[in-house]
């Protein structure tokens, strides 16, 4: 090696003995015939220190031409600082430097390298190697390598068995857009890139691997919405003979032990609620459970009482649904406040037709608040309280209400619940709510494809009390499916699967597949069928996700070491990027013009 | 749970409890009034019981309608055996059924479920799912597991961070054939999928990691000589501040480990040797060292005395070298023998000219063992004797002697060899000879393309003292490069990298890069080298390899679970396979007919 320790490495402890470090300079201070330069490398940083008389004339020349990023050896002796730094563990140690080598001189970096740098997204894309040298940075991928290290320490404790699937796989139809690579050596033909490795983790159940996991990537050709890439990467999993419940412990066990050995968080029980219960009380399928101001519904689905027609407000009368949510202590909001927040929900991403609040008033000089809206013409004060009550609310509170057709109130409700839990703080990346939604719907209708989509994916089974309505009302058939959701982002789903080929075949037909087509693509699942598959159910996380929330971080793009940017370019290696006419040639396949 | 006990668990321990088990029919025996079921699963198999008159006749009714391979669930009583099966751990018990059922029937199995299967190899790779619950295809899978394991616990030791670099990278013309990957949202430009992360890996250094590794799939689309795969799997490291012996002593560790945490086997310390040495005495960069018949020269490089010229045999007075080896106890081949051996190395594939024997008989009737060669007609027994010295050659040995120009008669004396020691049986899959060999060239002339090749890659950086020899000898530049070689089989191999722009710019130009091209190529490392590059290096293991050398398995097909035969396809999935004219028109490509 050519270094005796790293630069997180010396203590007190190391006294009056010789060391020699490797490292990047961070900052070199001259200060009067001192010299001081913080040595860098992964594990820390180490001051060297060269004094004018002590230190040889030459090496004090040579420090003072030195520049930022450069990499260094330094040979010298371990000492006491005189002012220490106890905000680092070196930091009452320094180097006085006795012989100094540049090992490799550096170019001025187009940004600091510091944990606030003034580069902006592109440069630092383009310089991904230089922003990796940024602690925050290098500090998530570190925390993604102990992630993945616990993973496996559960998984394999858990008697799972890590299989590598096939990343040249068969292109389907089914799901999101799959990257194709052209097969020289079987011209006019493709392989896929996996969008997950399901067929293949299914298999090896049938295989009888009983327990199999796999840290591994997979590939989406879709256009990328910020903070999503075309390769991410997932915890893939599969076990056979079980029921969800057991699939719910095992990964719950999985979660639970992460938050434990990687946060030092004792996660509680992973509490639990249906898909229809979680739509109705937040309007979404992952909701944020870290904050309340669930749902209220004035108006709705059959089990509401109608605390809103007949008063002559036609938009209430109108709507299938009225609902709303209690936003505690905001009664102060002023009509501008609430203008922008009508013309925030209005906008086209959201797309709701208007905003009613209710402002319930602090109580004031001894008398009780007073309740005031803006549709006041309509109700009474007396029907407002009846809503407050309803609600909840207190003196002080603000209500919010949307109205509409059932699915979109809901879903503008749900972004803004999620607005005003962050307005309030109520959002904190650093808490941790965790959530199992279950009893997902089988299937869902695309209107405007006109047909039937599996809402998680073909493989999924209906739970076996709905299977009669496979023949009624497939919409109301229930899947044996659930997803884990933390802080409002799923980071994890699975089903117990269809093990037997009759169900299956019946799925893809529900799912407009011609017997051919079916049999042309997942024939061999089907098959594997009928030489006896167990039952089976699995799930997979998204690894990406998950560690960016462990991480407390919104974006995944720095838990992931050479991300792609919005076009799906690595703007760092400049890729894609033509190839050549005899490579074309070689694949038997052509270009066309745009 | 569907069970409350794997099919490996029950003991005597357990004599009296009630358990209830998963798995599948292995065997049914049906003998008078009893009926016994190997339930078999990933972790054992477990004898059922079932009598008549003892167990419920609608039971054994459907019992005896079983059909192997059906998936069973069953409850009943752990009972002693009577006769105990001391092969199998669960051997002293058997289950005595309360409870059966059928979870799925099985259609008959095209091939045995079994150690030694009925089932060629078509068949088993299109019913791969069946071929998986043989014993030794899952224990090879499961061996394969544990060295990724362990693996994973040696590097973890040792500091290195386990980084996932892209899958979509980009194409480059050194080297082997990328796989592409069309860019639906770049038009007319590809993917390429990594044939090694060697840029990443380097740049990750770069950004100070350190110490990197992965477990990671590489991709080459190469025409598949028999087990070659497409997608293949690296252990793949690189570390910074070091030297090559720092690597070697870090890998030979990592080595070690595996044989001792997967094998039990206390590996000694691994020898070395350099390229030069190896092409010397075995004729190859990879000898199997687990026998000797080390080369042995008798007209050749020039610290060889010629003891074959000038005594009127041509083939040797005009050839370059004439090299043989000594094959112990081989004197008794037969004239018939002798030219099987010599038609078999005159195959083309081989292409040897033909072959020089020489027996040295034993002792006969106290007479000291005479010689006799195929070229006697030249050489007296004393010059015969003199060779015999020269090879360190007794009584009963058979020396083979082949010549011509050095590289070829090297290479086909490798070849004959490893043939003998193989008809010997000196090459014990279960015995394991390691071996370092270093001091690579750094280039080899590519005859066809009449340009310099880099034997390792691009990046490998050429010894320091022979960096002059750059300007004069092309040929004579040793790299800093090393394989790791078990028996016989180059493992892993590496080098230290160029970490120097102005050294990296000249080795592309040697290489027949234009500046050009080397910018557009390789311009983003050349910049990193910059910004501060540590010296480093690293290596890659093929693990596909080293598993199926721990496993004494020769082919590397049953260490991965799903396999392409040798025209690249997966037949149990039927990939590659045609797309869709939708999906092609969306990636702007139009396949060409062939």
């Amino acid at each position: 090696m050519l270094r005796t320790h790293t630069c997180g490495e010396l203590r007190l402890t190391d006294h009056n003995t010789t060391a020699t470090l490797c490292g990047w300079v961070q900052t070199i201070r001259d200060k009067g015939g001192v010299l001081w330069i913080d040595l860098r490398d992964r594990y820390g940083i180490t001051q060297l220190l060269l004094e004018d008389g002590q230190t040889a004339p030459e090496l004090f020349t040579m420090a003072r031409s030195l520049g930022r990023e450069f990499v260094m050896k330094a040979t010298g002796t371990v000492i006491e600082r005189k002012s220490k730094n106890p905000n680092i563990p070196t930091g009452e140690v320094e180097l006085k430097v006795t012989a100094l080598e540049i090992l490799n001189p550096a170019k001025l970096p187009p940004f600091l390298i510091e944990d606030e740098t003034d580069g902006g997204d592109d440069l630092r894309m383009k310089y991904r190697y230089l922003d990796l040298r940024r602690n925050p940075v290098r500090r998530s991928l570190e925390l993604r390598h102990r992630m993945a290290q616990q993973t496996r320490v559960y998984m394999d404790g858990q008697d799972f068995i890590e299989v590598e699937t096939p990343v040249l796989i068969k292109s389907t139809p089914e799901g999101a857009r799959d990257f194709v690579v052209p097969s020289r050596m079987n011209p006019g033909e493709f392989y896929a890139l996996p969008q997950s490795p399901q067929t293949f983790k299914q298999l090896l159940m049938v295989s009888g691997f009983d327990r199999y996991y796999q840290i591994v990537k997979c590939f989406r050709d879709e256009d990328l919405r910020a903070d999503r890439q075309p390769e991410f990467t997932q915890i893939d999993c599969e076990m056979s003979f079980v029921e969800q419940e057991d699939i719910l412990n095992m990964f719950e066990g999985l979660i639970r032990h992460l938050f434990k050995a990687v946060k030092g968080i004792d996660m509680a029980e992973v509490p639990r609620m249906t898909y229809a219960e979680a739509m109705k009380r937040y309007g979404s399928d992952k909701p944020d459970t870290r904050f309340g101001m669930e749902f209220v519904e004035l108006k709705g689905t059959f089990d509401t009482v109608d605390m809103t027609s007949g008063k002559g407000f036609g938009v209430f009368d109108s709507a299938e649904m009225v609902v709303g949510i209690n936003v505690p202590g905001c009664a102060h909001y002023t009509r501008k406040q609430l203008d922008e927040l009508t013309d925030w929900i209005k906008r086209p991403q959201i797309g709701a037709k208007g905003l009613i609040y209710v402002r319930y008033n602090e109580d004031r000089d001894g008398e009780p608040g007073t309740l005031k809206s803006s549709v006041d013409k309509f109700y009474s004060e007396a029907d407002l309280k009846a809503w407050a009550a309803h609600f909840g609310a207190k003196p002080g509170d603000l209500m919010l209400i949307l109205s509409g057709d059932c699915a979109k109130a809901r879903k503008q409700l749900n972004e803004l619940r999620l607005e005003m839990g962050s307005r309030l703080g109520l959002r904190d990346p650093n808490v941790f709510s965790t959530l199992w939604v279950l009893d997902f719907p089988l299937l869902e209708y695309g209107e405007e494809e006109n047909r039937w989509f599996a809402m998680h994916h073909p493989f999924t089974s209906p739970k076996p009390e709905d299977i009669p309505l496979l023949d009624t009302d497939l919409g109301a058939v229930r899947a044996n499916a659930y997803d884990l959701v933390i802080n409002g982002t799923e980071v994890g789903g699975g089903s117990i699967r269809i093990f037997n080929r009759d169900l299956q075949a019946r799925m893809f037909s529900i799912l407009g597949f011609s017997d051919e087509e079916a049999k042309a693509q997942f024939g061999f699942l089907m098959d594997a069928f009928e030489f006896g598959a167990p039952p089976h159910g699995g799930l997979a996380f998204g690894f990406d996700r998950l560690c960016s929330l462990f991480g407390g971080v919104d974006s995944i793009r720095d838990f992931i070491a050479f991300p792609k940017n919005n076009s799906g370019r690595d703007v760092m290696i400049d890729s894609p990027s033509p190839i050549s006419q005899a490579q074309l040639n070689e694949l038997k396949i052509a270009t066309i013009a745009k």
